[in-house]
Order: structure tokens, then C-alpha cells, then sequence
């Protein structure tokens, strides 16, 4: 996952209609793109046309300026948004932790190493004990502290970082707070939180302890946008373990952290790539 | 799963003390049994001990009545309760349906190579519909028809086969009725059934209807102990299977079957090998 | 898997090309057909292009052979194969077999609900034991014994066989023995064995006695095309299933048949909706 | 995995024999140890008996010197080797790499958050890129090139670093070069390797581009002890990954990396938590 491309990618998603692909494909013969990759999907139930392309430009100075221009006149007869995004484009990201760091440093590793097509403008914890871990990775580290008292204020803070690093994408990556509605409408379709149970079974704290009480030989984790619903946003994707009577609460913790990592990693990635489209409450997700 | 042995097997539980191995190993030992395989476990938080033996006799003139008599008086002194099951035994097992029969010809196929060691005695149903399918593996059919106002008699009916046949575990193959307290009281530690969700997420009725509405990306099968909480019985095992939003309900229901037959087939194979250990809301399961 | 589908399918490739998406969606657009997915892929490494369509004509009147005659004219231009497939078609289909019925039980039963849209017109094996299961679906099955000696006639009689049914997808599901190379070019792209093992590893006979010398913890299964080439045909799909120590090789045959039917099963779904593009000796599959 | 435990645990193997069991948890019992996880396995083939068991005092004033002694006597006529771990007892271990640094960060993660009782006493590597992030976990870091004519020289000083820092296993992650048959005899049962294939699947260098060659559906990874047949030692455990027509050699390379983690990080856990008994090419493991 998370892999280079030389390609373009154009994501767009209408009302059913006929002509949705062709639209599409037709635009790019004449302006000479050459189709590397392409995945359409019609929801007959909703209703609801997506399509991803990845292309590359057959001719000299392709535009992509010009290129969005040309389209958003033949879009607009179909209702269709449409987004247009370069090869190696980086996503600017600001990720948000409390004091568990399993996921921060997974995340880490991978943008280090160039396997994640982000760009990590800013960390932000509501506890000081990342500090360090951000550091080495040369990375701004803003601590929020929080109460119930100051959570409008810790709110506006993160909301600031959001605003002056441009990222277009926040990464709940165990971060313990529930964000206020307005926060998560601001966020909306740009914010990936990680909860660690097979949504919606084990909803809310302590999940590994309640899958313990209950006895499932089964626990997970999943991915999903946030929205002002917690623990209900759209899943993007989930993940799984085997685990036994053997497995006391801290043990499935522990087993947690290695699904936790990978299925928030795995749906980034799918994100920044742009698979993911979001619909109402549920998303299409074009993996590889 | 589901292997033949050569070997006894000796299950027992126990509350947590002192020399509950020692107690099951010296009296084999004494007995010249040599023991293939153990397992045990102390569950810290109950603090009850599980047990599980496989051993065969080295002496000629093994006596199964004899080594129990033996072993009662020793297993008193620790509130022990066990069980001696001989090598090939076939577990005398009920199975109930409806109208699906995916579960059923799973279990049908595993009942006729071998693979399960049980003895299917008879079929229960509230529907004529698998009539055949009994017969060409030449088994008892019951046609028990259900009304709210006849459930207390045909459970009767059911109940009265359960006691003719002698069966020791009835097994839920999607039996779409609910069952009465009093049945389940009866059916207690002996009675498996198949839920087509990653309990405790969907219980209920349509599973996969309400999995589909939630836009998850993993459905799955519980296999159960039943008792009069519905769909909250102690679990056995669960199995999980990928789906994508180009999944429609029924596609879900379809992929589901697999996942259903594998896990319900795990769950009968793990009960008649005595791998499973009741105890409260919650099991130990001695896999392989 | 297996899924109904009341949309006509397209399938196509060619080399590599600007335009090959366009020639496709363009025709679909003036011929009035909606298109509910699609999913096209540009292998870079070899330079071809393959493309698979799902639609449905919103006009009344589509004709497919005026449909065929029409797109042929503009894919002769860039050397492109297509193939029509109208909803709800049911592929012939022949299954060998040997003595081993796991598979095609598996089969039957998937055949019988309708899971699996194909039209099973006969049976053939080289003996005669899984007669009784191919009456009791009431699908004609032959009896071919073969010996060295009677191996070209042996295989005249098969090869009539899947003449006179019109068979388009031979299925060998756990056939035993080798096919000549004539048989094998013969049936080329359109006959799918299953191998007992992830292969490339372990190759040729007995592979679950090979893995259990060999100490693996992973057994499994490979559904191919068959080519000339024993055990080295292109890879459609694999399948996984956990082992331990304590599995001895008749535990590995038991625990492989269930990732062996379901490996099968899979590869024939993938087959028949024409989700599976063959191209030198490897495959394209465009799982849902 | 690699859980924290208050239990002693004993590891023991011998010739399969009447009293094999008895003869250890006899002596626990006399010793006042409760037993709280047990777990043997007689090897039919093999005729070799492996029992582990986690126990804990009960009395005051448990001496591991005089157990071990005590119990030495009684093994001895069995023929049986044992050894005794004390609770909490982190294995000193030494971390071989060269470039690639996936498993070594990941190894680190694991160790830094107290996951993995072990004490990494020095990292050794032919190549100088890794080490700052030794540096940043305050782990020695020892470069030794390497040539085909230095190699014994080479090996000569990773010897010395195993010997001067008393440690008990070496993980080779990802260390790309050849053990001599006189190193992998030093360290015959205390080297783990990872190979980044499905052995005995593609052997050998480059395994990912053997696998995309021949088109395989799974990649995966193995974690063996090293012997003096290259790519051969016993498995200890295995992992896989699906892969797709769309995953280049460089794709799978990026996909195989979590696979390589997790399997190394398992293999390392069963390891020092004596989970993993080895007789002749072969490995009996006792998973939770």
C-alpha cells in the first residue's frame, strides 16, 4: 500500500446517469491521457455513480490547470465533483495522539521510509509524552492540554494547526478525546479515527475488556471517518485477530496494538490515494 | 478436524488448587496409561482449572469402568468433576433445520467421509423442505411444524426425539426458531447454534441486512452455546470473511454460507473431540 | 462469489494504447448502455491493456450480434479481443474427477442452490465410485478407466465428451491423472485444475506428506489454468489454512480439503462472471 | 505475544516413554509449584515427548538451584533435557541487519514498549546506514564490513560480540549475507532468520521478484532457525498476504514488509518464551 505512481488520478462521483463513464474517458483520449488504471462502481441501491482513474499524459505540457477548467464544464451537465491529483503529491497530515503511541510510531516509520504519500506537518497530543518520538522524526510537537472546562479553547488550538499547516487530512491515530460536533463537522470526510473493536460491536471505552467479558475468540479494529455520531462514522476498513481463553484483557491489548497499527495505516493510505469515496454513511473503497 | 484417534481422552474441571495436575497425571501413570497429549489451563480471574488428556493404555485390560470408580474417590478430594470418552467414539448428535441447508449438507458431507465423529441420528424440522436430502444420506427426518400457539408441543416433540435417540449435542444448522427457556434449560452445555454475525455485533434477525446498512468490511459466523439469553450464549468460535460496498445483501448472505458451514463445522468438531470446557458465560477452547 | 447478475459483461484486451478505455466506453455510450462497473488495468511490464465492463442497454431493442458486428470494426483497429457475455448466462461446463469427492460435492452443491452460474453436462472420472453423487443431481457422469497403454483412447472419449456437450470450462476437481500435452493445448485457457499445495511449493505427488516432512506451518491450495507444463499452469487464486505440529499428514489432507473446495470454487466463480484475463503465463483478475 | 508473566516456566524433551508427564508434575507438585499452563506433545513419528509448563511457587523460599538439581535426578532417567526460566527473565539477545531496517524498527518498537522480554545487548551489521537508530535506543551499534575475503574475519568479530555480551539468541533481520556452515553451527538453535518468501517456495535471492514472475496470489514470509542449508532451517512460524495482477515487484516488496515483521516478531516471542521445542529439522510449537 502507499505506493509511488508516476500517474494522475481523477476521482469523481454523480447520480447515476447514462454517459458517467464516458464522460470521463472521452475527456482524457482528448486531451491524449493514456488510462494506466480504472475502477467505476454504480450503487444501484443509492443510486450513486464513483469512478478513479489513473492516467498519464501522452503529450508534451499537459495542464492540469487547464485540464480541471475543460472538465468542469462537461461535470457539471452530469452534477459530477470531480478532483483532480498530481503524481507523488504528498497529502500535508496532522496527526493527533493522547499517550499510546503504537500507531503514531507505525505511521512514522512508514512516512520515514517513503511508504505512506504524506506530508506530517504537525503532531498534536493532548499529553506531553510524545514529545521525543516526534522529535527524532524532526516533526512539531504541540501539546493541548485538555479539560472539560477548556475543551472549546484546546479545540480552537487544534483547529488552528489544522488551518495554518493546510492539512487536508487528520489522523486520529489513538487519540483518547471525543471531539466536540462542531470540531467533527469541520472535519468531516477528513478525519480518520482508529477504534479498537470490530465496529459496532464493543462501541465505546475499554473495548479489549468488555471482548474479554464476552468471551469472543475474535477482536479487531476498525477505521472509519469520524463524524458527530461516535464510534459511527463510515468504516473504511477493518481488521482482525484470532484470539483465545489464554488472552486476559492486557493480552488482548497487546495482540490489539499489531491490527490497530495495520488498519489504520492500510485505510490512510487507501485515503491518500484517493480509494475511498465517502456516500451518506457508508463508503466505496476501490482497492488494489 | 474432527480426526480419528487411537487415544482416550479424560476432560476435567475444577476450582484452582494445588496439585490438579499431579492428581490426573499420577493416576494415569499408575495405570500405565501413557499420555499423547495435555493441555490445561488455570483461569486466574474464575480461578477454576480445565483439564484435557488424550493417553492410551499401555497394560492389556484396560478397564473404562474401573479406572472411572478409580479416579472418582481421588477427584472428589478436589471437587472435580471429568469425563472419559474412548477411542472412536461417535457422539450421538440431533440436527435441526429449517430451510436453508448449507449448513446441513456441509455437515452431511463431513458425517459421510469420516471426518466428523458423530452419529447423526436424526433431523429435525419445522419446514418438510429437506425431507430429501435426509433421506438420500439415510436419516430420520422429523417434520415438526410451529405455530406460536403449538411451540410448547412441538417443543415437546423435539425434546421427545432428543431422549429417544439418545443424543448428547443437538445442533442449530440455521434453525430459525427460537427456542423456549425451558428447552434451552434442557439443552444446556449440549445444544450448538450457528448466528450468521460477529456476535455481539447484529444480533437479531437479518444479520447481514443490518451488516450492509452499516457499510462494514468484514462479516462473519459465531457457533454457540445456546442458552435463554438469545444470541448470547457462550461462544465457541467465530470466523470472519471480507466483503467490499459492491457487496449487496445478497451477495452478503452468499459469501456468509462458507463462513457459517467452516465455523459451525469447527465449533461440532471441537465439542465431540472435547476441546471445549463450559464454564459461567465464557469457554476455554483446547485447539490444536 | 457466484452472484446473479441481471447486467451484460464485457471483456477485452489488446496491447497497450491511447484510446483502448475510450473505444470501449465511447461504443457503450452511443449504443445506450449503462455501465455499472468497470475495471481496467494496463500491465506496463508487458505492454497490454485489459478491460472488463458490466452494463445494462437502457434502450429497448440491444441486439448483441449487431452489438458484436459493430464494436469489432473499431477494435480491429487496435488489435483488441472482446468477448459478450449476456446476464444471466450459464457456462457449460465439464468436471473430472478421481476418487476424491470433495471438491466435486462442493461444486454440486454451490451448482445446486445456484450459486454458481454454470450448467454442469457431465462427469467424467477415470473411476467409477462417484457415480451414486452425479445420479443424485441427476448430471450424466462416464466412467473412463485408463491405464498407460489406453491413455490416448482414454482421452478421445473425454475430449468427445466435452465436444458434445459444448463444455467451455473443463473443472478438475482433484483429477488424478496427467493430461497429454495435446489435451492440454486443446483445452488451453479454459480448463482449471486444482494443486494440492501453494504452489510453486511443493510440486507432483503427495504435497501433504512433502509439507509435513518439511515442517511448514501453512498449507494450502492453488486453482490454475493447466498447461503442458505439470503444476506450473497460471495462477488464478490461492488459498491458506494454518497447521501445527501436531497435524501428521492425513490431518494436513483433512484440514487441505475445505481450502482446497473453497480455492476451486472461487477460481470457477472468477472464470465464469469473466473476472480472469489470461495473458502469457500469468493472470489479470478482477475480484469484486 | 510476548507477554509479561509472574510463572516460572520449564521446558523439557526426552524419548516418548510410560511417565513422561508424571515425572515432571510430580516433582512440581512435591515442590509446592501450582501449575498454572501445561502443555505436551508426544511426536508419534519421531517417538519424542515435549512438554511446557508454567508454574508458580506456592511456598516460600523457592530455591532454582536446588529444584534444578533435585529434578536433574529424575530426568536423567528418562533421558530427558530441561531447563527452567524464572518469571519476568528477559533473554539477552544480539540483532543482526544490514540496510533494510523494517524488522529491526519494528523489533525496537516492540522492545521499548516492554512487549518482548528480551534485553537487546548490541546490534551488528556489515553496513553503517542503521546506525542512528541504534543510537536512538541507546543500543551499541557494531559495523563490520564485509568481503568474500573477510568473511572470516568478519564472522570471527560478530562471534565475539554473541560471546562478550552473553546473549542467547541472534535475529538475524534481515541480514543479507550467507552464515558460514562453522557460524551456524555456533549458533545452532539460537539464530532466527526471517526469509521473505513462503519456503520452500523461492529460495534464494530476490524472492519477490520470483514470485511476481511466476504470478502467485499470496506472498508471505517464514521465520526459521538457520542451519548450514541455506534457506532450510526449521520453521517456526509463517505469515502471508494476499497480492493482486496489479502489485509490481516493487509492490510486493512493499506489501511483504509488515508480513516479515509480524512473522519475525511472533517467531521471536515464541522463542523466548519457550514456546518452541526443536528436534531434527522439525519444530514443535506450543502457540497460546
Amino acid at each position: 500500500m502507499g505506493r509511488h505512481s508516476d500517474n494522475w488520478i481523477m476521482t469523481a462521483q454523480c447520480p447515476s446517469r447514462l454517459g458517467t463513464v464516458d464522460v470521463v474517458t472521452r475527456f482524457l483520449k482528448e486531451n491524449a491521457c493514456y488510462i494506466t488504471e480504472q475502477h467505476s462502481f454504480d450503487d444501484r441501491l443509492s443510486g450513486r455513480f464513483f469512478i478513479r482513474t489513473e492516467f498519464r499524459p501522452e503529450a508534451e505540457g499537459f495542464e492540469a490547470a487547464s485540464f480541471e477548467t475543460g472538465f468542469a464544464e462537461r461535470a457539471a451537465e452530469f452534477g459530477m465533483t470531480f478532483e483532480l491529483t498530481p503524481p507523488d503529491r504528498r497529502m500535508p497530515v496532522v496527526i493527533m495522539v493522547s499517550k499510546a503511541d503504537h500507531c503514531l510510531n507505525d505511521l512514522l516509520y512508514r512516512y520515514r521510509i517513503g511508504q505512506l504519500p504524506i506530508d506530517i506537518r504537525a503532531i498534536v497530543s493532548n499529553h506531553p509524552d510524545l514529545a521525543n518520538l516526534a522529535e527524532w522524526h524532526g516533526i512539531p510537537y504541540h501539546h493541548f492540554p485538555i479539560t472539560p472546562d477548556t475543551k472549546p479553547e484546546q479545540e480552537a488550538q487544534v483547529w488552528q494547526v489544522v488551518e495554518e499547516t493546510g492539512a487536508e487530512l487528520v489522523i486520529l491515530a489513538r487519540y483518547m478525546q471525543v471531539l466536540s460536533s462542531d470540531l467533527c463537522e469541520k472535519l468531516s470526510g477528513r478525519a480518520i479515527n482508529i477504534h479498537h473493536s470490530l465496529l459496532p460491536g464493543f462501541k465505546g471505552a475499554r473495548p479489549y475488556h468488555q471482548a474479554y467479558e464476552k468471551g469472543v475468540k475474535l477482536v479487531g479494529a476498525t477505521a472509519h471517518y469520524i463524524n458527530d455520531d461516535l464510534d459511527e462514522g463510515p468504516i473504511i476498513t477493518q481488521g482482525v485477530e484470532p484470539v483465545s481463553h489464554a488472552d486476559y484483557p492486557e493480552d488482548l491489548v497487546a495482540k490489539g496494538r499489531d491490527v490497530e497499527c495495520l488498519t489504520l495505516a492500510h485505510a490512510v493510505a487507501l485515503h491518500v490515494e484517493r480509494r475511498v469515496f465517502l456516500h451518506a454513511r457508508r463508503t466505496v473503497v476501490f482497492d488494489r
